[in-house]
């Protein structure tokens, strides 16, 4: 893990400086002042930038650039970002903490929040759809974003997710579907984007697809754990949430050693997927530190 | 009028079986079934699909099929479907009536109709993207589609409409303002997003952008004549709300007469602009149209 966390520092070091640059700029100037200001805060909140950082190293992995793509990664956040807005809101999650500060609704009233959601999901396919990339592979990428982002992918599984807490049970598969669309469809959806954009060929293709598929699960297990076994501090969020209120998660279905073994499965999947690309150390180093990671 | 309404009730005739046979098909199969019940609840609402209609009738303005144009007809019927959602939550305009019906968060909830609007929008794109096109008008329209709706359109709009409800007065730049940009946005995208699919030549695409820009302004102001005179038997929702959260209208800052006379500028505005138009009779009567409708 010593190799792979010095892969990733090395990842960030490179690539968030590139994303930061450019992020927010669209933003700054319009007659919605105070949208784009909403747009902008959830946009500066920081974090790992996860997905874009996986779509710009996937477009590598196949002898692609970070410029070819930056527009899909750009996307990426922009819908991650609006996702978080959307969870945040009392109707959905209901969260007045995220990455340490107030949710957008507690900042800028909840019609804002909605509204700048709906913006920057807008602003996800528009970045994406002006990008002067090869026509084929920006119409591929679009596809993928609608498909991860919409109702079968990121946005049904939120809405079964909302329908489970009424539930009094349901079993692993079902854990399964909701989080393979809810959080899986989109990590998913990064590593094949930047797959198209950089040019893979189908069999590249559909490695970094599994690959994604993949980790989309380890990633789900170790936010669960997470959850079960960290601190507000620690967290940067309310921990303890799923719990407190009797939502089944991987720990309260399998053990928290069983959800640990799950973890390292998929990991293990993941890692086993990249065998057959030339440039396959950040992602597998990724790979890696999501399993890890500590928040 | 007479021979106006006829040629929209003939425009409706022929394009409303077109629309509704495809419009909710691709909501229909999928794993968040109540989710996609809360998608075709909305788009089956009705109303006269008055932005795919106008896309399809821009197209075949400059020579272009109904085929050509149904892709983007499609995603602006899912964005302005989305919108009215959206729209309605208590955070927003907090209404419970529409087209006649109870709004879509009194029928599924406020966590179910933020994410149907979500995923309407989502899809817009992603029928857009998917569409056997030719890619450089496809991409085109996606641009002005994420243009219209976005934030420097319609979410714009909405933002600074939602912060006119907390001023004491504004004047009739900034109502215009935010009617360009919360109602025409996405109007004149219509009109331009059928130009570009149609393959119009720069003149024409510019003279349908400032026909659309003139119904646009049209449509609003007979939208607060009619909020100001109509009753909710009439309207199918909620009549003289906005005189009673006391928001700045045409007819409350021009009076009624003043408002008519400005109605029947813009209308004027829109037809001059068509005048260059080999086979403008339906956008015209359209233009007509929608400046006399009774809702």
């Amino acid at each position: 893990m010593r190799e792979a966390s010095t892969q990733v520092q090395a990842d960030l070091d490179r690539l968030i400086p590139l994303l930061d640059t450019v992020l927010t700029t669209p933003f700054r100037q319009g007659e919605a002042q105070r949208l784009g200001e909403a747009m902008r805060y959830s946009l500066e909140a920081g974090g790992k930038r996860v997905r874009p950082v996986l779509c710009i190293l996937a477009c590598e992995a196949v002898g692609g650039t970070s410029a070819q793509a930056l527009p899909g990664a750009l996307a990426l956040e922009y819908v991650h970002t609006y996702s978080l807005i959307h969870d945040d809101l009392p109707a959905m999650d209901d969260d007045d903490l995220r990455r340490g500060r107030p949710t957008n609704h507690k900042v800028f009233g909840e019609g804002h929040a909605i509204l700048a959601g709906d913006a920057l999901l807008t602003e996800a396919f528009g970045v994406l759809a002006a990008a002067a990339l090869d026509p084929g592979r920006r119409a591929e990428a679009l596809v993928l974003l609608a498909e991860g982002a919409g109702w079968r992918g990121m946005a049904g599984g939120q809405a079964l997710d909302l329908e489970g807490e009424t539930l009094h049970s349901y079993d692993l598969d079902h854990l399964r579907l909701i989080h393979r669309l809810k959080t899986g469809a989109l990590l998913r959806t990064s590593v094949e984007i930047g797959a198209v954009l950089g040019g893979a060929a189908p069999v590249e293709r559909s490695a970094l697809r599994a690959y994604g598929e993949a980790i989309g699960l380890a990633f789900q297990i170790q936010d669960d754990i997470l959850d079960a076994t960290a601190t507000e501090a620690d967290l940067g969020k309310r921990a303890g949430k799923d719990a407190g209120r009797g939502k089944i998660t991987y720990p309260s279905l399998l053990g928290l050693d069983g959800a640990r073994k799950a973890l390292e499965e998929a990991t293990e999947t993941a890692l086993c997927h990249l065998a057959s690309l030339p440039n396959q150390n950040s992602l597998a180093a990724w790979a890696q530190y999501l399993a890890l990671r500590g928040k």
